[in-house]
């Protein structure tokens, strides 16, 4: 990387360019592809700061969850007052809900844009982590592409580390949009299918920014791979039966649409349960890309991937690395306002299949949020997903806490995805078809396929008293007292 | 009119085609353009049938909202048992909230692919209203495009009103996109600026399909234009105010984007106060051109608007029918899954300005319905708008009901916006812009610029009390038992 070469300095020596109250955008996109040392230092800066008696604490952007190497140990360090678009670092998450870090929850398809409109301020440095830099200045990306491009235009200084954890031959497994433009100088996005290449396998700077290289050798978080349980498989089982019911009636190619698939256990059962079915030729265009997905190209039936992202156990992350060449041409990495732009999601006409924290009777989701007030991890790329989607599922066990909760309840406490904007939900227990059903119709459907037996009753009677209650209100009947009254008793009792 | 001259027939004699149990897909979007006769004799053929003690009702398709003559004779008929995607009738809006009718209350921009993909079923019938028929057999559209292109290619038969009331100069108004595929071989929408055509200025019908054609003369439905409060034109002013700052932050070009506004008295407030304004070469790419809007054009401000529909006063629409060759060329009318579209939404970057019901402290909006249960209208293409904007308004006045109704609420009754959506709130009391902020920080400005004076100190108090109550939910803090206890205490007492 002779172009930067003189660049290099130690991790500790970067983060000296970052200043208390600097915005700063990373890499980093479901633990692949985030810095890896620079953080850690400037959490030490940050500590020492405090130590002084000193503020010390920035601004953070990231493509999406990182890792303990960058969220955690930030957050730790207390060196974090606003956080934006998603993350879900334990240490992170913990200071969201004590009420010391700002977090503005946005689409990730939204960010990369709006940072560009200025809706959240000048961005004073980025630091992103890529695969190598090339003797001419361009940069090949790793294992995810996130927001890194935006940051990079945006930012007045640049911190990049250089990994060579990452395989030298990612080169040409990414593909970069550079023709974003502000309305009202916008074009149309000439993407037609998955593995269309509509940009450069390069990210560019400005070496005039690069003000910090630093080289680091360190893999990606690794996170156990987990088998899928009979609960996840029951929910697989009842997907991929409900895409068979779909091309029986001529709403499908035999071959699908291009798969979108949530992080997660359940999503993994879904590919594992398709690479031993009798599909093939399946495509998908996609935020990550987890083990269940590597298998599915493995297995020959997944022929092209898009996604912005890896999120890899660490066998799979090893495999992976050591297959690179022979993964080429079916898998390309692209920024993520591109990965999750509804205007590809709906033109390719997406199979979008997410999880849920809850489902209220009527179809409303919630997918971030504890009892109303606490954040588990973010919105992330859900609703650029089922709001375009030609099909979506929102799935999850129907009980949690050894079944102390529902995720069937009569008031969703938080809600993400609106009764507009859902159309299929998936528990262990069977499946239910929302689209074309009024508000009521919903609600017999969902009780019935979805909720857990122990709920049913209860829920069925909610039903049925609302109605008898709200004879001016039959669209959506409720009864407002009661409506939150579930997670209430949980709150006080331990138990819906 | 000679292709299909042949077909003409009473209104009673082309009822006679629509079957009890028929999905009939119907013109009309905010009362123009929807069929005059047809749906009064359906309306008599069923009661004939009730008094046979016969069954008789279809399911009915529209683009949006009709009019008393369409949706309020059939519902008053009882001859409608489900509803789709959007609604505004007095008596079908009792009968869907008497539980008569199911509703499907679905985003504008979705109802036709749904139809299209299969979701909605078979149509059975097309009723759509005309300006003309062509000697080729080509159609002309009259004051809206709405879902006509959609319902003519799908039904198996097709009834043709032609409403001699619509100027003949109305050719050269339309341009329908005949481009629409489904996945997986869909193509990008080259459109690029609000007056761009993409399409043909007429609809097509297959011939064989039309089996009956009924002439009318009948105008649209006439809603008289009210005059701007106070209360309107205090919200129209902070709304321009803030895009004068958005002007002067370098977020905005001076000619603005293009305007999208909902439907109502704010919406024409504001557009007034921009008629009144220095700016200059305003466009609009919207669902529905108003008599604010038209005023705009006249005052040669606005020089091109895009839309799917007029929603004019009686006053206005003689006025633009008698002056109609001098908006040629300034007005275009599409389908409304293109005026609607997520993609040229967000590409083109509009400025969208909504009503909305309530709102709570987070910013969720509810735009649909009255405590929980009972439906207004529906959510219309709001949610098309608000996502996929550069920049959304949501307005409302702080207050109902004389007082009796704060329009900030700690907890939203029914949420059709969520807080990843909503950018910037407008009360008469003032403008929240909740960009990039996070829930407690929206909440005390929403709280602070857009709640009522005799509101204000109560939802300071909630927001406290849960902060207080909450120390590990510090991201969205609410009471569960509380959170809805506003609406309960309206219910009860009629005062919140």
């Amino acid at each position: 990387m002779s172009a930067l070469s003189s660049r290099i300095v130690s991790a500790q020596e970067a983060a000296a360019h970052i200043r208390h109250g600097d915005r700063a955008g990373m890499s980093g996109f479901t633990g692949a592809g985030y810095p890896k040392e620079v953080p850690g230092a400037l959490a030490a800066r940050a500590q020492e700061a405090h130590g002084r008696g000193e503020e010390f604490s920035i601004e953070l952007w990231t493509g999406a969850s990182t890792a303990p190497e960058l969220d955690g140990v930030l957050a730790g360090a207390s060196a974090v007052h606003k956080r934006l678009p998603f993350q879900s670092d334990p240490t992170m998450r913990d200071a969201i809900n004590a009420g010391r870090v700002e977090y503005v929850d946005a689409h990730l398809s939204h960010a990369a844009q709006q940072a560009w409109f200025g809706f959240y301020g000048k961005l004073d440095v980025a630091v992103v982590e890529v695969a190598e830099v090339l003797p001419n200045g361009l940069l090949v990306p790793g294992s995810s592409v996130g927001n890194s491009k935006t940051w990079l235009d945006l930012a007045d200084k640049v911190i990049l580390e250089v990994n060579s954890w990452h395989p030298r031959a990612y080169e040409g497994f990414h593909d970069v949009y550079y023709g974003t433009r502000l309305p009202p100088r916008r074009t149309p996005l000439q993407l037609l299918d998955p593995m269309q290449r509509i940009g450069d396998p390069y990210l560019r700077v400005d070496p005039e920014k690069v003000v910090a290289v630093v080289e680091t050798d360190a893999p990606d978080r690794n996170l156990p791979f987990k088998a899928a349980d009979e609960s996840s498989r029951a929910m697989a089982d009842h997907v991929v039966d409900f895409l068979r019911h779909e091309i029986n009636h001529g709403r499908l190619p035999k071959n699908l649409l291009p798969l979108q698939s949530g992080v997660g256990n359940i999503a993994n059962a879904v590919m594992t349960n398709l690479a031993h079915s009798e599909f093939e030729n399946l495509t998908a265009y996609t935020e990550v890309i987890q083990d269940g997905m590597l298998d599915l190209i493995d297995s020959g039936k997944l022929t092209a991937v898009s996604a912005t992202s890896f999120s890899l156990s660490a066998e799979h992350a090893a495999h992976f690395n050591e297959n690179i060449e022979s993964y080429k041409g079916r898998i390309l990495l692209r920024p993520q306002e591109i990965s999750n732009h509804p205007e590809i999601i709906r033109r390719l006409g997406i199979i979008a299949i997410n999880g849920m924290v809850e489902a209220d009777i009527y179809g409303n989701v919630n997918s971030t949020h504890v009892l109303s007030s606490s954040i588990i991890n973010g919105i992330g790329g859900s609703g650029d997903f089922a709001r375009n989607a030609y099909l979506n599922f929102f799935v999850s066990p129907s009980t949690a806490k050894g079944g102390a909760i529902s995720a069937i309840v009569p008031f969703a406490s938080h809600i993400d995805h609106t009764e507009h904007d859902t159309q299929i939900l998936v528990t262990e227990q069977g499946l239910a078809d929302l689209r074309a059903l009024s508000p009521r119709a919903r609600a017999r459907k969902i009780i019935e396929h979805c909720a857990h037996p122990d709920y049913r009753d209860r829920l069925q009677d909610y039903l049925n008293r609302a109605v008898a209650a709200s004879p001016r209100g039959q669209h959506t009947p409720h009864l407002l007292r009661e409506a939150l009254s579930w997670h209430e008793t949980y709150q006080q009792h331990g138990r819906m």
